[in-house]
């Protein structure tokens, strides 16, 4: 039986930043947004972490699926981007000019990435969504924008809801929803609004939140690359979440299709903070067009962690080592869960997995079992896909199905 | 006589970007934003940086005054504040829950901001302003924003102009515009705007781009704080640019007044990417309520460097020890322009001055006395502030005078 963890330091400093940080932790890193249920069962204050495990406030060491959601994708503290980083920071780092290892970070991006021709870069993946969407209207001279609903592009107002707060009609009277994989919806919403529609948005496959992770349906990706073409839309692929996890020449080249815009954050520099827009050709002066930069945008630390990140995810061929691991996760927790008679459903790529107990369609049953994982050392969390980085070693694996299964074991007892 | 730069290797590179990023250079540190005129004048790439001193890519040494556009405020690559974010990078930087450094940053800010709280950290300075725009309207329930004319709010689209690029009139349709020290037209504005107004945004004082900076008349904040308070509106003051450059208090505090919601970002943390809101306790709940993050924004090292720059800036008294050396500089410009029977005029708080030379209106005069500082190791720019940094020594202000004594022989003999 493995220890059950307990909080109290990380307790007590979220009381303590409940005082002077609006909702103590705002966001998706704290229990407002819905991952963390039920709250006892999570840490909430980290204190320190390397490769693939996290230690939180009390000293309890995780073998940590969350990646900082996203950015650890080499395994956290790498020696090799650190030491990139570290030696550009000695040199230069947020100065009135750029320094040119910028448009060594474009070239590299250039080379690695399908569709790009060029690279823009800022700061949140937010800022290459948004930066994306302007410059397809810039490029179009129209205004709507389709979604596909279950879809996740920043915090921006333009992409959040009507009813959440803060947000205006305006922010969003321009959007237009679809159903994700459902071409003929698409197209009616392209015929009702002929000539309007500035351009698509969208995930590489569904990964939202709350839901089964869905892949796109046969030929959907090449009949909406054509309907955009046929109707000079811009096609943007946000492949904030799940870039570099799929294909190093982005998700939209797994899927078999160009996009015109592409976005990339998290895992652009190992948690580094840079994100980045590429193009094709034909969207470049668009971009040009646009009055958009912010104070630290052509910092240089992070240019130099980003090349080293993605030539370091080049030698170690990362997508498939993050695809084979997450393969290996995902079948042994789907038959530990077998053995117990439970219906674990893993969906999504595995680098990206997203979990859900499906015999009980409350999830309540499932966010048991996932507080079991937590409270021993797994950090899973309830509702959002998971990540797979490069330092998970088999040996992590075969622990995390170990506590899977006693955690299996506890609710399946707890349930009978 | 100074040796006259040229810069044929930040050419070179400049046009290799070009193929590769959008504009080879994007926003305010590039040729397109109207900064560098004549583009020939001015270096495009950077080699390094130390202290007030940037060398661009041929080997070129500048005594910086654009200090990266604000963020150099301690002088480049000061040591103890790398020192305290090396060490928190050793420990953990971008992780799935945050570092309590975090809270130790929140404390710090309420201890030293006049206003502050509570604080929200974020990475651009445009989220800080976009967040305090959608936390006023959460507050308020109301839509529409009062800017003075001259401003600038940062890059998202609410904040542009309706005739820039990728921009729709939904972006701005709430926005009002008055202008500034205009108590009159404010008061108009709020009494044809009743119950409608969310907030006012503003800098402390006029600092735009193209024009004589412009102090607060008397009273002014006074009355534009009771009409606020009288209307149940957000007085948002955006200190991105003039923070704690004035006063580490707050530039509000700096004015005698005290804003609801404070905009930080640029000096904030020696140029390590973080950004901040603070605001008064009644703000914030309204703040909680808001979907609003990012990848990085929760990352500890900015935070460790940002605890170490507000720790540094205190020991030194930094906003009077920048004011005392842009004194000691304005007044030296000013003397030695009066040489040559120039009347330079210098604006602004010392420590973030604006230069005209206001004996030709069509500003060629000036663009052309700049151009040879900038020649001879002087990095002004024509139509934007300046910063001061606190490793600036009297010897700088020294060789900035000789240097600047030399561009106004210069163009004297040229135009005589």
């Amino acid at each position: 039986m493995h220890k059950i963890y307990e909080y109290p330091k990380s307790r007590a400093a979220f009381e303590h930043a409940c005082q002077v940080i609006p909702s103590g932790i705002y966001g998706h890193q704290g229990p407002a947004e819905g991952c963390y249920i039920p709250i006892e069962a999570f840490p909430l204050y980290s204190q320190k972490a390397q490769g693939s495990y996290l230690w939180d406030l009390d000293g309890n060491r995780f073998i940590d699926y969350m990646c900082a959601y996203g950015p650890n994708v080499l395994g956290y503290n790498d020696p090799d981007v650190d030491a990139a980083a570290a030696k550009q920071r000695a040199i230069s780092d947020c100065t009135t000019l750029p320094n040119p290892i910028m448009i060594d970070f474009a070239d590299l991006l250039v080379d690695t990435v399908a569709c790009a021709d060029w690279a823009f870069f800022a700061k949140n993946g937010n800022d290459a969504t948004s930066g994306a969407v302007m410059c397809a209207r810039a490029h179009t001279h129209r205004k709507k924008i389709v979604f596909f609903k279950g879809y996740y592009h920043g915090v921006s107002p333009w992409t959040q809801k009507i009813d959440y707060s803060g947000i205006i009609p305006e922010d969003v009277v321009n959007n237009i929803y679809v159903d994700w994989n459902d071409y003929d919806q698409l197209a009616q919403a392209f015929e009702d609004n002929k000539d309007e529609i500035a351009a698509v948005i969208a995930q590489p496959y569904m990964h939202g939140n709350f839901a089964d992770n869905i892949f796109p349906a046969q030929d959907f990706w090449a009949k909406v690359r054509k309907l955009c073409d046929d109707t000079g839309t811009v096609l943007i692929v946000d492949d904030v979440r799940a870039g570099f996890r799929m294909d190093l020449a982005g998700s939209d080249h797994y899927f078999g299709f160009k996009a015109d815009l592409i976005c990339f954050c998290k895992a652009l520099a190992n948690g580094y903070n840079v994100s980045a827009i590429c193009g094709q050709k034909h969207m470049m002066n668009a971009m040009s067009s646009l009055a958009f930069t912010g104070s630290y945008w052509m910092s240089a630390v992070p240019f130099a962690a980003g090349i080293a990140c993605i030539e370091k995810m080049k030698r170690l061929n990362c997508p498939q080592l993050l695809i084979d691991q997450g393969t290996k996760l995902k079948d042994g927790l789907i038959e530990t869960a077998r053995k117990y008679e439970y219906d674990l459903h893993v969906t999504g790529i595995p680098s990206l997995f997203y979990l859900r107990i499906a015999d009980d369609p409350t999830l309540m049953l499932h966010q048991e079992w996932i507080a079991e994982c937590v409270k021993r050392g797994i950090f899973f969390t309830n509702h959002h896909n998971h990540f797979i980085n490069a330092s998970l070693s088999d040996e992590d694996i075969k622990e995390t199905i170990e506590i899977a299964d006693e955690a299996f074991s506890v609710i399946k007892d707890r349930h009978s």
